[in-house]
This record gives C-alpha cells, sequence and structure tokens, in this order.
C-alpha cells in the first residue's frame, strides 16, 4: 500500500506538470481541457479538477477517482470529463493516459465531421492513417466515453475528433495522450492550411504502413 | 466607510491583474482593451486608464469612477470606453464586470455584420446559442452602452459583437467577463476556421439547451 | 553639445529598447525589422544595426548617422533601410520615429499591392480611413524613401504598405511609429480574416472623420 | 586533436542552444525537428538525439556522428533524420549546417507538392527565387538526403520543400541554416497568406536578380 501510495503522489506530479505542455502549444483556453493517468493495477485514475486555473495546479490540487468518477482522494471535484476518461480506462486496459482539449484546428475538423486525411509523413508515423471522427455525444452519461472507445477500437490513431465537440487522444501513459494532443492540433492546423490553396496530394497506403510501423520500431531512444 | 475602501483597493487590484489575462491570450494590442468592475451597492466602478501600456497596469494606475464616467479617485483620465461600461452597469443590475477588446477573429465577425453560430458544444456551454451581433455605433455618448444593453438583455450569451467594432462582454464579476472574452475569441476562431473548408454540422436546439442547463450547475467547484 | 550628447544616448536607450515590441508582437524574424528616431534639432539619427539579432540590441550596438545614412558615431554598420528612414525625415519634418517590418498580414495586402479598406472603427481611430500602397522600389537608392513620402505625404495614415515588400510606418517620435507598426499589422489580420468568410461592411466617411478627429483630441492622458 | 576535441565542444553548445530558435519561432512540435552541423575538416557532424524534448537539450545530449550516421560520441541514438544530414554532408561539401522542421506553412506548400512563388523583395534576398519542391521520399535509406541534394544543387534556394514531408534547409553553418528555416516558414506563411485572398504581383527575374545580389554583399555586419 505505501508503494500505491507513492506511484500516485508521482502520477499527481506529473499529471500536474503534463497541463503545462496543453498551454504552451496553445491547445486550451482558460480551463477547458484536462489530462488524466491511470494508476497501473488500480482501478482508479488521477485527473484534473473542474474549473481550476493551470497556473494553480499542483500536484495538491489533481484528485484521484475510481474508474466511474467517484472522488476517492482530494479536496475538488473532478473534472466535468470524469466519466469519459473513466470508460475509455475501463474499456480499453493497454490505456493509460486520456487527454482532452478543445483545440482549435482539430476541433474545426471536428465541427464539419471530417477525417483529417493522411497527407503527411508525420501523420502516418503519428496516427497510421487518417484521424477518425467519432459521434455527437452529450455530457452526462457514457456516451462519450463510448464514442472514444467504438472509434479508437478499432484504428491505430490515439486521437478521435468527437463532432461538433473536440478531440480526445490516449496513450501508453499520459505523456503518450499529451503527445498525441499536440500533434493531432499540429495535424489539424497544417492540413488545413494545405487545403485551403488547393489539394495536398495524398500518400500511398503502402507507404503509410511502412512509415507507420518504422517509426515504431526506430524512433526515440532505446 | 473604511469597508468599502478595503473593496475598491481590492478590486483595483483584481482589475489590474485580470488584464494580464488580455495580454496573455493575444486578444489585445497596445493599449486598445479594457476591464472593469462595479463597486457591489455603490454607484461607482474601477475601470483602465485610457492609454496605458498593459505592463504599467498596477492597481495604483486604475481609476474609480460613477457610472456616468466621471472621475472618482485616481490621477489619470478614464478609458475612452468608460461612458460604455457605465451604461451597462446602470441598466444591467445583474453585471458586475465588464469588458471590451478588438479580438481579431471576433471582431472579422463583427466586421462582416454576422452573429458566430452555435456548432461547438463549448458555445452551447458558455453562450447557450450563437453570439448576437450588436448595432455600429460612434463613441461619444450612450449609443454603444445602448447597443450592449439591448441586445445582451434577451440573450443568454454574454458576449456581444459591436459592428465594425469589436466584442464587448459582461459576467457576474469582472474575472467572469473576462472569461467570457477569452472564450468569445476562443469559438469566433474555431468556428471561422471550420468554416473556411466547408460547414459545419449544426447542433439541435435541445442539444444546445441540455448542454447549456448542465454547465451551469454542474461545472467547476462548488 | 553635452546636451545632445544626452539626448542621443536616451534615444540609444530607447529605440533599443522598442525593438523589443516588434518582437513582443511576431511583427519580425530573425534580424528583419528595424527603428529609428530623429535627433530632435539635429540633421542626425539613431537606427539599428544590420544584421544584429533582437537579443543583442542594446543601446550600445545602436548607431547614429546623418540624414544621408552616413555613420556618425557607432561600431555597427546601420541597417541596410537606413536610406529610406534618412529620405523620410529630410522630407517630412514633422516625423521623429520610422518603422519597417515585414509583418505577415500587412505584407501579404503589400504583396497583392491592395491598400487595406477601413472597415473597423478602430481603423477610423489609427489610420484615417483605407492603409495606402506605395510603388515597387528596389533598395539602394532614394526610390524606396521617395516611395514612402510620397504616398504618406497625402494620407492620414502613418502607414504605407510598400509592394512586394512590406510596410513602414511613421509618428512624431519612435514610440508612436512602433504603436502603427503594431496597429497595422492588427487590422490588416483582421480585415484579412473578415474577408475569408464574406465581406464587411463598410463605414461611411462622416462616422470614419468623426472617429478620426474624436480620437486625436480624446483618447489617452493629457 | 586537442584542438578538434575543442571544436566539437563548442559545436554541441552552438547545436544545443540553436534549438532553442526553433521553439522560439514555433516551428517544432514535441521532438520533431532538429539542427546538426558539420565538424570542419573531419567527416563527422554534431546533431539532436532522436526523440528528446527540446528543454533537455544540452550539450553533453547533443551526439557525434560519422558522415553516415554510426553514432561516434555521446549516450544517445541520433535524430532519425541522421542519415538525411550525413548525405548532405557527403555530397555538398560547402554545406556546414542542416536543418529539418514541420513547420506548417512551409509543409502545407510541401503537401500540394507547390513552390512557393518568388512575390516577396525578402525571397528574393534569401533564396533568389522561388523555394523548390524536392521529391516524396521514405526514411531510411538516401532517398531524403538525395532528394535534398538533387534539389538545392542547382538552386540559390536554401530550402527544398519535400513532398509530404516538410522543409529542410542548408547553410554554410548550422547557425545560417536555422535562419532559413525561420525565414521559410515566414515566407511560406505570408505568401500563402497574399494567396487567400487574391494574387499576388509577381516581380521581375532582373528584379529578383538584382535584390539577391545585393543583399550578398551589403547587409549585415562586415
Amino acid at each position: 500500500m505505501p508503494l500505491v501510495r507513492q506511484v500516485i503522489a508521482d502520477l499527481r506530479e506529473t499529471v500536474a506538470a503534463l497541463h503545462g505542455e496543453l498551454t504552451r502549444y496553445g491547445l486550451v483556453m482558460w480551463t477547458a481541457g484536462n489530462v488524466s493517468a491511470r494508476v497501473p493495477g488500480e482501478d482508479l485514475m488521477v485527473i484534473k479538477p473542474s474549473g481550476v486555473a493551470y497556473d494553480q495546479l499542483t500536484a495538491d490540487t489533481i484528485v484521484v477517482t475510481d474508474l466511474h468518477g467517484e472522488l476517492v482522494e482530494g479536496d475538488l471535484s473532478p473534472s466535468s470529463d470524469t466519466a469519459a476518461h473513466g470508460y475509455v480506462y475501463r474499456h480499453m486496459p493497454e490505456v493509460g493516459g486520456v487527454v482532452h482539449t478543445h483545440s482549435a484546428y482539430a476541433t474545426a475538423w471536428a465541427a464539419r465531421g471530417e477525417p483529417i486525411p493522411c497527407v503527411l509523413t508525420m501523420m502516418a508515423d503519428e496516427f497510421g492513417g487518417e484521424v477518425p471522427v467519432g459521434p455527437f455525444a452529450l455530457i452526462g452519461d457514457d456516451s462519450i466515453g463510448r464514442g472514444i472507445v467504438e472509434t479508437l477500437r478499432d484504428s491505430r490513431s490515439p486521437a478521435v475528433l468527437m463532432r461538433n465537440h473536440g478531440p480526445f487522444t490516449i496513450g501508453s501513459d499520459a505523456r503518450a495522450a499529451v503527445k498525441a494532443a499536440v500533434m493531432v492540433e499540429d495535424v489539424a492546423r497544417t492540413v488545413h492550411i494545405a487545403h485551403q490553396l488547393g489539394s495536398p496530394t495524398g500518400i500511398g497506403q503502402d507507404d503509410i504502413d511502412s512509415l507507420y510501423v518504422r517509426y515504431r520500431t526506430v524512433y526515440g531512444q532505446a
């Protein structure tokens, strides 16, 4: 049990700090975006409290909930998106981190309900193809979480554009999910700009597959 | 009376600091935007001085005026928009803060005289529908204030796009009005981007209503 | 003479610091933009050295030249735009500061050779009408300076968009010219965005005149 | 040999610091961009390690490889683009620095496979004409490096837009290559914006030549 306590304390630090990447890259305004992390081996997650300014997020303010969003530890109410995060953790055991933003370009694709086509080598690397669109869903029950899981379960993409809402991203841990949130906005923006003056050239499926596989095995440090 | 003095001193601090949110989110250039707060229970407000750089705004530079814009306390001339702020406070007793900017995307909708359609769940949350357009009005008499009040009185939106001019926002206090100024630029930008490559899908009125009501009751800390 | 020395020393400080406004508002990349100030009552100006990074601009690096661009004081070569600045000072005695940038939106209007139409109250305030286009001119003789002066001499606007090149702005002092450089990019951007989804409504000439006159007499501190 | 050791130590410092210019100008997201420098007189280069955050890049983390990308010194794996950098150094002896980014506007032109037309005097200065497009090439062999070299060998431009991928830039040293990376994004953005509302006016070839030659001989410090 002391070990779990340390893991939770570390995750609260990590998740508090990772919100700084959302503001650094301009993905969030005011308080409208959140990061969570699964507590490995426990039916618990750590997540941003609701409506708290990013400047004031410290490890102490991050809350711990069960995977149905019930508060387990912390003084503040959890993010209003907690149910969606929990649904993802309950149904995708490989996921260790979830991020939600309303970053402008990704949300614009979501507002039109259009997937982002895979026309950049970086998209092939990171997303393995297009970034898919999830259903329109109201907040307040399982429908957002179910929409995320049903869209991502059979996709290589760690990002889904929820209709009229914005992107949700997943990763093996919270940092990977934050990276996906940064990257989905970057490709949403670049592909948007490319489309403004004409049509980008597509990339063949074989080339997409080759880039996707290579990136998984060669990029980064061992 | 000593109590009012303390309240005014605190509001000057708060209002000086809140201008930092306008620069942080890129809503203002040079000196062209201002925040005010009503002094609760008094016919007074605190507001930015005219033409002073944001770097130099301290509590000391913030001025106190009556609700017709006459200087009551402070060494500097009040914002040239003071009459409009005062008109709002005189006619909307529930308003405790007013903000004006020329943020680019909101002002672009204002220049075309087009309301921002409600195509994002975040807009349903924050604005309860479209962001409305107010009339063209010259500075120098009550016409800007009247345009703001007549447009917002029957709207859920805390933001109005004054034609050829820019957004004015209101809130229960100055911080809420600043949040609305940040949010109106964010949705103005995202909906603009969505329209550049096609047409966003609308959100049904029932869903807008449901999101709007829920946000008011569930979001944030109790 | 000691008095002139102090004036020059102060202007070098001021001009060095004002370049920080160009970087703050994203108007310049690398070393491509410059500020100068006339030394009042002397046929001298202070100006940025050529090709020096903004981080390294201190009062010591700012150079003094005559109004034909010949170095009078300083260890570095003056900006390659010095001749244009000097031409403006020689032919417009009311001008105390000149700024040149390649800020993106203003330069885009310049690349199409289109004036920015006056569709914002802020443009009426600051520019008194449209922002005019100056001729295409090569660097290396008087043609840039002449193009600036011939365009601005009969205009209310403190900014000219030199074709295929970028904006030059003037002011009663260097700070006013920097303000005009910030504002011309802001209105270039906002009006661009407004045009992307339709046509902004115009402002009548009487209203433009009224706003322009009022701004000159009422805005700011006495 | 001690001299080479000092040169390498200095280049590691320089290259670590130059990555700060990529983040300052918003050219890179997360870890997706890299700078290298040739070690003069040796068949060696220094380059960013793969997948390391820019905040964590210090001289110690920068690695040394031969010009085929084999690690010679350092604890980390070199950038996954090392082979492309090495190919350029092997085939263009005048090149002392190489930079790769996925900056948004330049990458958007690359996604459409369109060169950036020379419609700005700054482009004539820096690029001597249009910015050319290189072939689509997969990572993992010599094809990216070959595409860069074949495109740039007969061009004045220090930047090539690799199809569906992004810009690569070269320079006499790493700082010059970074400047070209900053400038190519700036002109990609400005020319994009110019095209959004119409067609920029072209610049005649004689004027382009004249500007290009003059910039090489007059700009900057001797």
